[in-house]
């Protein structure tokens, strides 16, 4: 065992357990301890030494969630105990993913740490369903917000995200969709083409494609839950099967 | 040789080989042909199979830089010739890669097509130097702009960015860095941080931290050159060494 105690945050991807990196992969196979989130795939604990330790710390019904600053003094007092910790985050550790918060921590407590980036599901998902986050001509730039804010409120950019060009992505956000079609409404864009995804890069992917108008049914339709990713922007119309919605429920 | 037409586009990610997915991998080893670009590593080349055709289709100095017409064309052709071909492209194929092009012309040919995100430099590059891009309480959005609009003029998403509080990421825009600059300065942020990070992720990887302010002049004294991915927010003051670069040139 490794006594020489570091940290290194690990992006797991955004489900797909074959969309983790190479790099990834390679500190999970010299981890000494694992601290994983609920979002990461049980494939990847398969590339974890059999002799590691592995930490759930995750959020899931009827477990225990731990606190932020639990997560923090557990990587910490594991890597002083036992070497190197893997911190495996789903998606990218700094998209929403409080990695910040880990970094710091760690430094504080003078643990050297690295990084390995995620594919983050911002990005990833609408890719996997054709739809092109940036496309010559219709947009030239994409813009993430949480739909989970400190607050509890919508975040103030979603209102100016309505105003621009921009492709929007929304993440942890479908609780609030009722909220950002109606932003969108009120800013004259009723027609524009927004599409809904649960469990994006995963056997049991659902979508829902639709306009400002209709999304909110197309969701209900569907059966749509968390987790999911909302995409918002005329790119959306590059989706195959854009436009056959409204008339046949679809399954991909 | 399968002559079964498929073209799948992978995303190789931000420089770094070991950044690839697996997945990505894994498509790799079953190509029987590989179009591939500049800011493909060399390293990624090692996985394709012996027998595979490799297609250089980037640009370079001295070299015939293809039209995105002919790389469709080539993609097709290849496909029907020979099989299944690899579009491997830097960075995830849908962010400013013109891969939503790629796969609108596969369909209109009937060729089957399958796409593998890659890690983005938007993302990635960030995080390796220990910025978040979202951090709780500072910033809870991200906006990635291409500095490389199709007329030539500056996104007028910056002059948007620059009244946000959401971290802005410019890819391909460092020879527009004085201009976004003054965007920023002319909305009151003189003071606002922000980096711009030269072949992130590779061994010589440079950075430069500063303020609007101070930024141009710190870039010059670095010598810092394109590709470069430009990162603007609160969050860039989260990088360990900022602050200091005033009084001291850095080598990351």
């Amino acid at each position: 065992m490794n006594t020489y105690p570091k940290i290194t945050l690990v992006g797991a991807g955004p489900g797909d357990s074959d969309l983790i990196s190479l790099k990834g992969l390679k500190a999970l196979s010299t981890a000494d301890v694992v601290l994983y989130d609920a979002l990461v795939d049980d494939a990847l604990l398969e590339y974890i030494p059999k002799t590691a330790l592995r930490v759930f710390v995750g959020k899931r019904a009827s477990h225990h969630a731990y606190s932020q600053l639990e997560i923090n003094q557990m990587m910490v007092n594991f890597a002083r105990s036992h070497g190197h910790v893997v911190r495996l985050k789903g998606g990218d550790p700094f998209v929403f993913g409080r990695g910040g918060e880990e970094l710091e921590y760690a430094a504080q407590h003078d643990i050297p740490t690295s990084v390995v980036p995620g594919i983050s599901s911002s990005i990833a998902l609408a890719g996997l369903q054709g739809i092109p986050l940036t496309y010559r001509g219709i947009s030239e730039s994409f813009w993430v917000i949480t739909g989970a804010t400190t607050t509890g409120s919508i975040s103030r950019d979603i209102y100016t995200a309505a105003q621009t060009a921009a492709t929007v992505v929304v993440l942890m956000g479908l609780n609030k969709l009722a909220e950002i079609v109606q932003i969108y409404q009120e800013a004259g864009k009723r027609k524009l083409p927004i599409a809904v995804i649960q469990n994006g890069s995963l056997p049991n992917e659902k979508v829902a494609l639709g306009t400002m108008d209709t999304i909110v049914a197309h969701v209900k339709d569907r059966g749509i839950g968390a987790p999911a990713v909302i995409v918002i922007g005329e790119v959306v119309a590059k989706h195959k099967q854009f436009g056959l919605e409204q008339t046949n429920a679809i399954a991909v």
